[in-house]
């Protein structure tokens, strides 16, 4: 697995080429600051290369996967948006979902809203239900305020707790933690020193992916290649390159950067990297505003503005060949004459869009940058989300913003 | 049913309040624009009063209803994003959607992805499926290659397509409507002056509203209610004053306009506006960047931006009344230290949330509109859609740009 990087930037935009030049003067210098983050241990950096929880995550996940027909999971931003990415390769939260019936639904309810879980309760049979709560703090209003209905509901209707429930959250005297005392319930730490938006690759995000049926140690070690160009200081990265691009479309009035992945199971995977960018860049009046766009959904609701609206977006687009092979049917195509599109993959209309789409970008001047994943499997989603982990912490240092606090 | 709408100008947004202030002068001649336009019989304000093709509606709702389980919806940005965020007001697409059991499944496949759709099939019953294909033009690609595929699996396995299937489309030689006569299923025409993400009002949103179990005549009420002050020329109606706050954001530089809504039963309102206003008005390099949030949630992944990053945004935050009155169990939040929640209906906690959340906002000086829905029912979502849909045009006259060419 590897990313392919192109970096096209859009004719007229001479100013973003100039600036772009400047700014990776600039890289070795923010590259070697990183890297003394990492050399300091911190456990963003460790993660990837760690194999010695895993066996205890996957005990963990087999626990919520017993007799399991649903899996509620309560958690909130960082404790939600990196195993939804995850469970997505899956096929979780895209059309194919009601294909999974081998594995525990997985009900992410993340959003607090009476209505919505009164109906989601309602739905669901307490004997065969499990529920996971995170918090890293352990003093989420939303997530408590959940948790305390669904285990009402489930106790009321003689569930037992202990056996129903895990909790993950901070070792300390959290809310979170006394109530996995009080009902028994196991319990697994949330590293102090690990950001909610930056746990993907912890117990947060690898619980729920292993029971989604993910291979966790793919996505490890897809996490630690994409770290290792650190360690050679390596300005040549994929993700040294595109904090540079960033720094520079910011210098020229780009105040948005797009993120638009070509497949359903990258849709979450924007929305994740939407809450890292905003929330570690985003203050001290700096930043830019992350958007997240699928295609070729977006073709018909977003491309009228990115291509004719004003010129004030970087765009990432990502592309994969890891389609299905389902091919429209050549016979009936050609009898209500779209004979162009009988026979063709529904893989090489996808990515026959994306590659126009990026091409009407660049011709319109707009800046435009493509990420190509080959195969789309657990490794690339690891070296993706380090990717942007990456991105994000280089950009940081270039902005001088601190990438950790909120 | 009524949109109580407050305009908040945050601290140090003197620029901002002084444009508007001038911008208002120009709003007659803008609504008297608007007026033309309606006075000229567009269906875009012939639909909210309309009730004669109501019947014709609910016959192809119930044909598409009546022995299935589950109904494949076909189509792509206009024609799925309205129907999508009717459909969320009866549950689907929130956590809420596993206790929806008496109606059909609704899959809206709209991306077009090879994995996804074989993944989709995989899990459906052919014999209890049916499919609705909905394109204005009739020669969507995205749609013809997934009606091709998904018709190809349904006839391999004994499905009679005349009976499955349905087909949207505006009148004459269209691919659309070449197969819809090959296969003998029936047809509803797509009004030809309609477009895409105009079209909420008209079959394209109602069949599937009906299929959920709306009362799609309220829907077109409350749409004319929003539509009324059109009529009187009434500059204070929510829509002038919101079209004018537009502007004065986007003449001070405020590149990106939020839409924030507390209730996933409007998460997919919020996305249908993003096409709404993005590809009516981001044309001659004006417009704003549309932005969809969701609250509370997305206070954990998108507020530190916008409080503290760039003031490059104006800010409409949708609340409502109208939840569950799920309370959290006051026992065991004492024992876990959580008193404070105890006792409280999560509507209190997230109505709570989302005056803090504008308060803050305005505090940090940014600029806000909240608008109020009392009672989020049909009649209420007619009005909130037909409500965007007046800004918007209000807001092309102002501009300058034409809102319905693309």
């Amino acid at each position: 697995m590897s990313i392919d990087v192109s970096i096209r930037l859009g004719t007229g935009d001479a100013a973003i080429a100039a600036e772009y030049t400047r700014v990776r003067e600039q890289l070795p210098q923010a590259l070697r600051a990183v890297q003394v983050l990492a050399e300091q241990g911190l456990p963003h950096f460790k993660l990837p290369s760690q194999t010695g929880d895993l066996a205890d995550i996957a005990a963990l996940a087999g626990g919520l996967t017993d007799g399991a027909k649903d899996l509620v999971i309560l958690g909130i931003g960082g404790s939600s948006l990196g195993a939804k990415a995850l469970c997505q390769l899956a096929g979780w939260g895209t059309p194919a979902q009601p294909s999974l019936k081998d594995r525990p639904h997985l009900h992410f309810v993340e959003n607090l809203d009476g209505r919505s879980l009164a109906g989601l309760l309602s739905g669901l049979d307490p004997a065969a239900t499990k529920v996971l709560a995170v918090s890293k703090s352990g003093s989420t209003t939303e997530t408590l305020a959940q948790l305390l209905i669904v285990a009402a509901w489930a106790s009321a209707r003689g569930a037992d707790l202990a056996r129903h429930c895990a909790v993950i959250a901070e070792p300390g005297n959290n809310a979170l933690r006394q109530w996995a005392q009080m009902t028994g319930c196991p319990v697994m730490d949330h590293d102090p020193a690990l950001g909610g938006r930056y746990s993907v690759l912890s117990c947060v995000g690898l619980v729920p992916s292993a029971v989604a049926g993910l291979d966790i140690r793919a996505i490890r070690h897809g996490a630690a290649q994409a770290l290792a160009p650190l360690l050679a200081l390596d300005e040549g990265s994929s993700w040294a390159q595109g904090a540079a691009l960033n720094m520079a479309a910011m210098a020229c009035g780009r105040s948005q950067s797009v993120l638009w992945a070509y497949a359903d199971r990258l849709e979450k995977l924007t929305l994740w990297w939407r809450q890292l960018w905003g929330e570690s860049l985003g203050k001290q009046g700096k930043g830019s505003t992350p958007i997240n766009a699928l295609g070729p959904v977006d073709q018909h609701s977003q491309l009228q503005l990115y291509l004719d609206g004003p010129n004030d977006k970087l765009i990432t687009i990502i592309t994969t060949q890891d389609g299905d092979d389902l091919a429209v049917p050549a016979d009936a195509a050609g009898r209500i004459g779209q004979s162009l599109l009988g026979g063709r993959t529904v893989a090489e209309i996808v990515n026959a869009q994306a590659r126009a789409t990026a091409e009407a970008l660049v011709r319109a001047g707009r800046t435009v940058r493509v990420i190509h994943v080959p195969r789309l499997g657990e490794q690339a989603m690891g070296a993706l989300m380090m990717h942007f982990i990456l991105e994000t912490l280089v950009t940081a240092q270039l902005l001088g913003v601190d990438p950790f606090d909120q």
